[in-house]
């Protein structure tokens, strides 16, 4: 199949057509369509977007055209490139989706006007591939993250074809070097295909770019170590357009054949190289070549806007209007300002034009999520039963896995089985796997639903283009190192907040983290190891985005998951333990608590309801909340006439004021639940001023005493861990006397023989290597201890 | 130059010691040199060590002592596996260093003893290569910065090779993965040689490695790619060691053979692929081969202790003791347990040995600073002059260059001069690129003390091993997109904690950000790229090690930065704007400003000292400042009677209490300029809630309203940004008129009139695309309101 002559011209007309239209977006206001000569009014005040990346997109958008039409098959768009919005938004006016999306934007002269006039304009559409562009999945903003995205978006959607611009600027950055990979990973039987095509425009900012600069035979010698076939097509600004266009769509060609015999080959068993596309093209191509004595077109001078002084230089107004009048507007827009047919009318049609495909503008497959019961912990009493909270989870989602089979997937840097989710999940699937195998290998497949790879940016990126395009699933990493997405996070976030103010977009589905071998069981891997900071991160975010989980035992663990994976437009984020641990709640009173997300743990302290106890032991998180419970029986023990109420915090966005956030608890039911005038003490997961920072609009807020991780750390024992926060149930204790007043003089022995418990726990530590047997298993309840729990708790 | 038997002999005999000390660390707390058979309580209670990596991190460092010895020549090591902490320390015990340093841990069996007992135990050593451990400048926990940070180290120590050993774990992540490409900036003839080891021991933790599994053409075309020429050794666990030995020494004699000649062509101006080799050896080599029926040796499960229930199971213990005889312990120690000679008294001495290397046990190298005088805005009157705050910097960092041409350095990702330090900067020094350069290329040379390269991550990373190495430098990126590196900021922060702490390392180099392009400045950007929040991340991280400074104008910049350069075991985060603005400060005043960090504007407000204002306004931030500054006038000029102070803070750590931080103002102070009762409307740079938790143990802190950045934000003007964020002149008025007891009655004209302006300055903006014209030039007094500020500020 090759392009022939007429097909090329057609191409060319849209080609020019998108061009003209992305310059007139960045330039004009008024005269679109060039009735007269361009006056200074014609121009924006502001010229406020990138032309360097703009041509080369056109003609990839172009020629794909083409592609798809020929071969009648599906193919999605990522246009890594930074500042790619008005190529983006040109092509999706051609195709006639802009107009069916954005009804006053229609395509004519009038139209024309408008999607000039409100790009990058206050009020209008951002200068980047956004939410608000139609056919778009990737936000141009930060870069480096195309080549993930094209490759999660490709998973189970094994007719799909994503063709992924790779900016050579976002070719340098970290997350993106890596990304190449992605081949090794997807199966081409049951996924899609990945088609990159490196566009080396040779410059970024203000520098030329590092793959434009090396030998073409060391390029060649990396991508083929990264697994692709290249094909090299290099285009100059002095020759004439039509012989680009012929190389080019012979490369397209060759590239979609490859993809055939990748897949072909694939269903014999056997890999081949992938294949991929190296373009280079100028630079701000078509764009002025020199202004003022400057080349501009083929550096990095056209980054932006190639000529900047229009409204106030006449000559510059001159050359404006000759580059705009150089794409011959009369042969491609008819008097109305409509395209031809010629321009336009010969690409691909409804759902196969790549500004209208369904995978991109926003899609929720449904999602089967089992019941909880079959998965619960049975808990007599609170304390009761030893569980690992991951390890529970873990069976609960092999039942998701088994019952969305095509769309749900679970990605982890390498640490799905230390955080225990294995074995439970291998008893439903396998780990993705296409690269080499050996027999000793175990759970690696060609095809399988969880992805491993040591990189939280792939596991990330792959996710977020998974749940761009409809899908669902969970990334699981250890709570100190997923800091490394901070900015995907931030991205991601940014994305969601935007595209819910989209009217034409679908509501998308949640993005998970399942953080787990958190910052107190990260006694053996040392200070490295250990930040519980994300949450602060995430917290930073639109309260409508973001919600962050500390469920504090298997049951309530499995309550919130599932929450989590049936929510839409949002991202969870959900801390819990994989280590053994005693289970509180029975599966219904975990539903009830997570409903609430916040209460009154009665069976864990001694005041009744509506009494007004002494000291509230309130925690948020699996850990904190064994040592509140603990410090709470110290207490009760051997003060037992002290009134102690102790409150669990599941959903962080409850001690919230309800005007900083929806979820935020009442102020009464605070002011009941907390007290406005006893001391709280709060032992939270992470560092401490969150609470604060959580709680300031509270009533009583300046009795709030939050002990938490206080950045000190190293290898020792998990008890030591709390110790050296001053979190442990003795220190607890303490503060607890402390707080209350008058109590200290009164129980001065009581807080001597904690403040001994504890020097001995330490030192017992010191010399042993190991807890003191009360605490070394993380139970700390003796059997009558339970037993009055258990009677308490009913 | 090729190793003989006689040399093969004593290396295999330095990797059997030290192997024979890696086992003994993660196992043995007692009988470390095998006086009788292993009983149970010789036996660590917790098993917390990683075997793996070990052997093949001892083989390189056994055999480059070797080639030290042999080419007298400074290697530099950096371990990049996450696990190698016992090979490191054995190494350093075995070459004396340890000893020299840890006065208890001699060189006989007691000092083994407690070399073994003390690793990975509470109150011990980590079990990764960390501050603690002698000749190391690298973290072995988070993975993916050991090859940036041997850049960073090479960079201006042109006799220095860094030979970093690059886990194919590692290998991995996305900043591993563009890191490769440091050879085409570094310049052999003024920077040192980085010579990469990739080890292939084929697995992670539960997983294959990537690397190890393609097909070895695709790898080598892979590093290929990346501008090396790789050298491939395998070494098979079946094989005899001494075969494996004689074929690592040739490779490495290959490899500093290839450094040599990289060298000699850098003189020619030629550019050679560099050596590096692929090292394939089994992952927990000359461990047990397979443990209760289960292949160990070659496989994931030699990750961390291959063998784990020692204590418990008399047949493992017995495998233990045998694994430890196989090394043939009384061939490498004598009878006190000090190596014989032929162990390890034929390695390098003093300083040539890895373990004592100056250039990573903590050193300073002098820094000459410039004075500011010179380099300072002159102000008359508060407001009176414009700057960009960043261009005059720019030209004091020229300065510091040129004084300092082989000790200073700035790292950006393509945003120097975006960021506005260029072109300022580029009279002192160009960009360093050894890459292909082109006629229309500017500052680009072969060396130069400018790195940019488009990744956060090697900025981050190079930088690090710049300063870890004692040198000294500034990473300048975009505000929104440092979140990159969040997680390496986290990681650099706790090995300078942790390094305060180890007695005989020096203190270190400031690692200093400065931030532009920051969130107020991103209007034409749009929503990605506005994200103040790496401040709130910062400031998780202990108060000795981290400071915030948001200096408001250039003078204030200048005394920052010069404070922030002169510092050290510090990490500076500097934001300032690049933009053109009015200038408060003389450069006497922003001395004694910047000196406490906190202070009263006396010309901006109306109050006397010791007067009592009715409200103060303060401020974080210049685009805060200038909108409080601007909102004090608006007050002033419509209720003169209403006595307004303002307040700014340069210096958060200020705002928090001294017993928080060491920098926290005094309670007394912080009252007399706050007040304790008057309300405060605090307009801050980043996120509100951080002054919140920065200041909840302040008197008076509820009568604190702060406004800041609400994650409001597309693309739009300057001033319509700050009006989205409720953080305007306007508003900010206004709120102080709400705020003031009965003043919203007395003055409800006022309040009107400024919420018609705003609406009035909202509407032009939709309405014209540019701000009204009283703020487009962000200068907002009159002629007669300057002069009225001289005579105040006099």
């Amino acid at each position: 199949m090759t392009a022939n002559p007429e097909s090329l011209d057609r191409i060319d007309r849209w080609w020019r057509a998108a061009n003209y239209l992305s310059v007139g977006q960045i330039y004009l206001q008024e005269n679109a369509t060039l009735e007269r000569p361009l006056a200074v009014d014609d121009i924006k005040p502001r010229l406020l977007g990138h032309f360097g990346t703009v041509p080369g997109l056109n003609l990839v958008y172009a020629h794909l055209n083409r592609v798809i039409v020929e071969r009648d098959e599906p193919v999605l768009l990522i246009a890594g490139p930074g500042h790619g919005g008005p190529a983006m938004n040109a092509n999706a006016w051609l195709d006639g989706t802009y107009s069916e999306l954005y009804a006053d934007v229609t395509q004519d002269a009038a139209g024309m006007g408008r999607l000039f006039h409100q790009f990058s304009y206050p009020g209008g559409v951002p200068s980047h591939t956004a939410p608000e562009t139609p056919g778009s999945i990737q936000e141009g903003g930060e870069l480096g993250y195309s080549l993930s995205h094209a490759f999660g978006a490709a998973l189970d959607d094994p007719d799909l074809t994503v063709v992924c611009v790779v900016g050579d600027g976002e070719a340098e950055t970290g997350p993106l070097a890596t990304a190449w990979h992605g081949n090794r990973f997807l199966d081409p039987r049951r996924d899609g295909m990945v088609l990159p095509i490196l566009h080396l425009n040779g410059w970024k900012i203000a520098n030329p770019t590092l793959l434009a600069r090396i030998p073409e035979q060391e390029l060649a010698a990396l991508m083929t170590g990264y697994g692709y076939e290249p094909i090299f097509v290099t285009i100059s600004a002095s020759e004439s357009p039509s012989t680009g266009h012929q190389r080019f769509a012979e490369a397209l060609d060759r590239a979609f054949d490859g993809i055939e015999r990748v897949r072909a080959a694939a269903l014999e068993d056997e890999r081949r190289p992938w294949p991929m596309i190296v373009l280079r093209s100028p630079k701000g191509w078509t764009g002025p070549e020199e202004v003022d004595g400057e080349p501009v077109e083929g550096t990095w001078r056209s980054h932006q806007v190639p000529l900047d002084d229009v409204r106030d230089d006449e000559g510059h107004r001159r050359m404006l209007e000759e580059w705009l009048r150089s794409y011959r507007p009369e042969e491609l827009f008819d008097d109305t300002g409509s395209p031809f047919e010629s321009t336009a009318g010969w690409g691909p049609k409804s759902a196969r034009r790549m500004s209208a495909i369904p995978q991109a503008n926003g899609i929720r497959r449904p999602l089967d999520l089992p019941g909880l019961d079959a998965h619960a912990v049975h808990v007599e009493s609170p304390g009761g039963s030893d569980a690992g909270a991951t390890q529970v989870l873990g069976y609960w989602l092999a039942d998701v896995i088994a019952r969305n089979p095509e769309t749900f997937r679970i990605f982890s840097p390498d640490e799905l089985e230390s955080n225990r989710l294995a074995p439970a999940v291998f008893e439903a699937t396998e780990k993705q796997w296409n690269a080499g195998v050996e027999p000793v290998d175990e759970h690696l497949a060609p095809h399988g639903r969880v992805m491993e790879v040591l990189s939280e940016h792939l596991c990330q990126g792959w996710l977020e283009g998974y749940t761009l395009t409809g899908r669902h699933g969970v990334f699981t990493s250890y709570e100190a190192f997923i800091h490394i997405v901070d900015s995907m996070f931030n991205q991601h976030a940014k994305w969601l907040e935007a595209s819910a103010g989209v009217a034409w977009r679908e509501p998308l589905p949640a993005f998970t983290y399942l953080l787990s071998s958190h910052v107190w069981q990260q006694d053996h891997n040392g200070f490295t190891h250990q930040d519980p900071g994300f949450i602060d991160h995430v917290l930073n975010k639109s309260v409508d985005i973001v919600r962050v989980y500390l469920p504090f035992d298997a049951n309530t663990l499995l309550v919130t998951m599932s929450q989590c994976l049936d929510a839409a437009d949002r991202i969870n984020v959900v801390v819990a333990g994989k280590k053994p641990a005693p289970q509180w709640l029975s599966i219904d009173d975990a539903r009830e608590h997570v409903q609430r997300g916040i209460g009154e743990l009665g069976w864990a302290g001694n005041t009744r309801a509506a009494e007004t106890p002494d000291i509230v032991l309130a925690a948020a998180g699996d850990v904190p909340t064994q040592e509140v419970i603990a410090a709470a029986e110290l207490l009760r023990d051997s003060i037992p006439d002290l009134r102690v109420r102790v409150v669990n915090v599941v959903d962080l966005a409850t001690l919230q004021s309800p005007e900083q956030h929806p979820a935020g608890l009442e102020h009464a039911a605070f002011d009941a639940l907390f007290t406005v005038d006893r001391p709280i003490v709060f032992a939270y997961h992470g560092y401490p001023s969150l609470i604060h920072r959580l709680t300031y609009k509270r009533n009583g807020h300046e009795n709030l005493h939050v002990h938490g991780y206080q950045e000190r750390g190293t290898t020792t024992t998990p008890f030591d861990m709390l110790m050296l926060n001053d979190i442990d149930r003795y220190r607890l204790a303490i503060d607890a006397i402390d707080r209350v007043p008058g109590l200290a003089e009164k129980a001065a022995d009581v807080r001597a023989r904690f403040a001994t418990a504890r020097e001995d726990a330490r030192r017992h530590t010191r010399e042993h290597g190991v807890d003191i047997p009360v605490v070394a298993d993380w139970t700390f309840a003796s059997e009558s201890q339970r037993e009055e729990r258990e009677e308490r708790g009913s």
